[in-house]
């Protein structure tokens, strides 16, 4: 029987993610990123797709060890030069209507070991900045889910065994995608109704600022006249309804990027893209901008990365994440940002996200190549709204919403 | 020690590859072609690129597995579309004078096993029709050569253990490929210069058609006034000399698309890109077209390769191997075009190079989405050149050059 639960769950997962994540429509091509290692979940991916009708399903696999040779051999001034056509693929696919699924997971941690982190923070690759602009424009429905793999089980659960490990990983993506629900659709609805909720009254209060107050942390974050707070479901401009993140527990807006002021320290290390581990991150930030780093692991790596270009170093985005979230309450790292951002409250550095304010403030919203999200929140960080009158709204106390 | 020549096996073809079979050049773009399953090369010849001071490795994987859910799964009129950026992407590189090389080989045999051929045969990726339109551009420095995997092993010894077939496998790929020479390149140049000289001396006969007579083959195949026959090396637009195919053992010319004219049949049995075997293949054709298609396997795929659009039932290729090279001695059959093309004479349904024809003929040429290469000749087989005034000259006798 385990043999049977075993072949069903990916596909369970897939058809989650295509059918609800993405919400596939017939006729849409359907772009697949994923890396080597992770075919299993992108064939029945793909497999999903075409029961549902997709026209073509372009399964496109990045090779880390490839990026390995590159960091370690190429000519320094060409680390972040991208071929002209990765990013017209990506605009080809939000002219085009397409739906994208991205796999998250990292199947070969330690790929980049041993190499100099500023050359490896030079190349940003398989991110691509046409990212932001075609989420932006809403062109294509999208939904980045885990695929768990043994490389990343090893990681996340470095004390059991190889096929333990990888069997603890996949039990907990099915909880955390409520695929052990009856009816793990119906039980998303539901709690996307529950996040999008929290969404429209914070979005209601139109605060000034968030403040963050726990251990080494006195953080706020100014806000945009028209920051709207978004959770969970995303519509296109052609009316398909989807979910950009599976599992997804946050509510997010994009600030102000020059009014974060204060220091902020990490409740949960990070792991780049890169394979740097960042551990015990102390960040301050005067006017908006970074001005001061710190870690016990992985500090050099992460300024570099503050360094990418100007908006690199100014925050595109705050999100608020409860305890009622199945991903915090496992209270273990899984050194991926699809899921550790969604076990607390978390900022990221870099682009922000056009869809979280009006027309007006598009102009002043953060810019960056990069877009990094590193953990704030945890039961004992408070989280106060700042009112534009100068009060001061309880909007999170030990990891539960006041409002 | 044969751990570290297992290891150093791999980097000596990858150099092979990029330093001599694509050639490339500093700050070039380097794309590589590959199948899921061939890694272990792509990453090699990855590193070998970025040594020679590549400006970037673009290593794209095919997985047919998702070609598989397609064949299995998509809407039947959908099973030729091709998105827009696969081709896109093919002309960029051409535009942008970059190095190409693909891996050849068949690491997961059996994988469309099963399915409608008629369905697999509308679906032609990853060959892209842009492809004749690049090479006949001359705009790209590009090689394709041999990555030898389990699953390839496994097709090529199905009487060996896997890991004896592997070893197998690349003992022969390092002896066709010359790796066993002290110095491979000087062997590759002295076996070209030969090759070349054998193409010019047909080039010169000027011959209206060549006749290969044998078992169960009589066959004529008209050429066009300006056909001339290519051999080994090609130089693209900006003077970069490369090697189309390592290895390469074959003088090959563009046909007169009209003028085939008889029977032929198959000398080695051919699996088709979707894993279909055709064997025992016997073919007529009239005014250069396909009348009549036979096989103990197979026939209805190829046939419905020949229906694939106007030019799949003519010939775009015909070429000619003489016993000195080292494929066709070794006497098994590789089920991988590049090897077996290379073993002995051949002809091929489809599309034709431009580069073999002088301006005034192109327009004549054979035009196809297709290229599909097959097996005619062997020692048993005579190969002889007509003149124009109808006098026949041994070209080819008991697998010896005659001219």
């Amino acid at each position: 029987m385990a043999a049977v639960d075993a072949e069903n769950r990916v596909e369970r997962l897939a058809e989650l993610l295509v059918g609800f994540g993405a919400n596939v429509q017939p006729d849409q091509i359907v772009a697949v990123g994923a890396e080597v290692g992770q075919e299993e979940l992108a064939r029945a991916v793909a497999e999903q797709a075409y029961l549902r009708g997709a026209r073509y399903v372009d399964a496109v696999y990045f090779d880390p060890w490839v990026k390995r040779a590159r960091i370690a051999h190429a000519a320094e001034e060409t680390l972040s030069f991208v071929p002209s056509w990765y990013g017209a693929r990506l605009l080809a696919l939000g002219e085009q209507r397409c739906a994208r699924v991205h796999l998250a997971g990292t199947p070969s941690p330690g790929v980049l070991d041993g190499l100099d982190p500023a050359r490896a923070g030079r190349d940003q690759l398989p991110f691509l900045k046409e990212v932001m602009t075609v989420i932006d424009a809403r062109t294509t429905n999208w939904t980045i889910g885990p695929a768990p793999t043994p490389g990343w089980a090893g990681l996340v659960f470095p004390e059991l065994e190889s096929d333990a490990a990888l069997e603890r990983l996949w039990e907990d993506i099915i909880h955390v995608c409520r695929l052990d629900e009856p009816d793990p659709v119906a039980a998303w609805e539901e709690r996307s109704a529950a996040l999008v909720g929290s969404a429209e009254r914070l979005s209601e209060r139109r605060f000034d600022a968030v403040h963050f107050q726990g251990p080494g942390t006195d953080l706020t974050v100014g806000l945009l006249p028209s920051s709207t707070w978004g959770a969970a479901r995303f519509e296109t401009v052609d009316g398909i309804v989807h979910m950009p993140n599976l599992p997804t527990e946050e509510v997010f807006t994009s600030p102000d990027p020059e009014r974060t002021e204060g220091s902020v320290r990490s409740t949960k290390p990070l792991l780049l893209q890169d394979g740097t581990f960042i551990r015990d991150l102390e960040v301050r930030f005067e006017h908006g901008r970074v001005t001061g780093l710190e870690a016990s692991a992985g500090a050099e790596a992460l300024r570099g990365r503050t360094a990418f270009d100007e908006g690199a170093a100014r925050l595109g985005e705050v999100a608020l994440v409860d305890r009622e979230g199945r991903i915090g309450r496992l209270d273990h790292v899984f050194y991926n940002t699809l899921l550790d951002e969604n076990a607390a409250s978390h900022i990221a550095l870099g682009g922000a996200f056009e869809s979280a304010v009006g027309e007006a403030d598009v102009p002043r919203l953060n810019r960056s190549g990069i877009h990094i999200d590193f953990m704030i929140g945890g039961d004992d960080v408070d989280v106060t709204g700042l009112t534009r009158a100068g009060e001061r709204v309880p909007v999170l106390r030990g990891g539960a919403w006041q409002i």
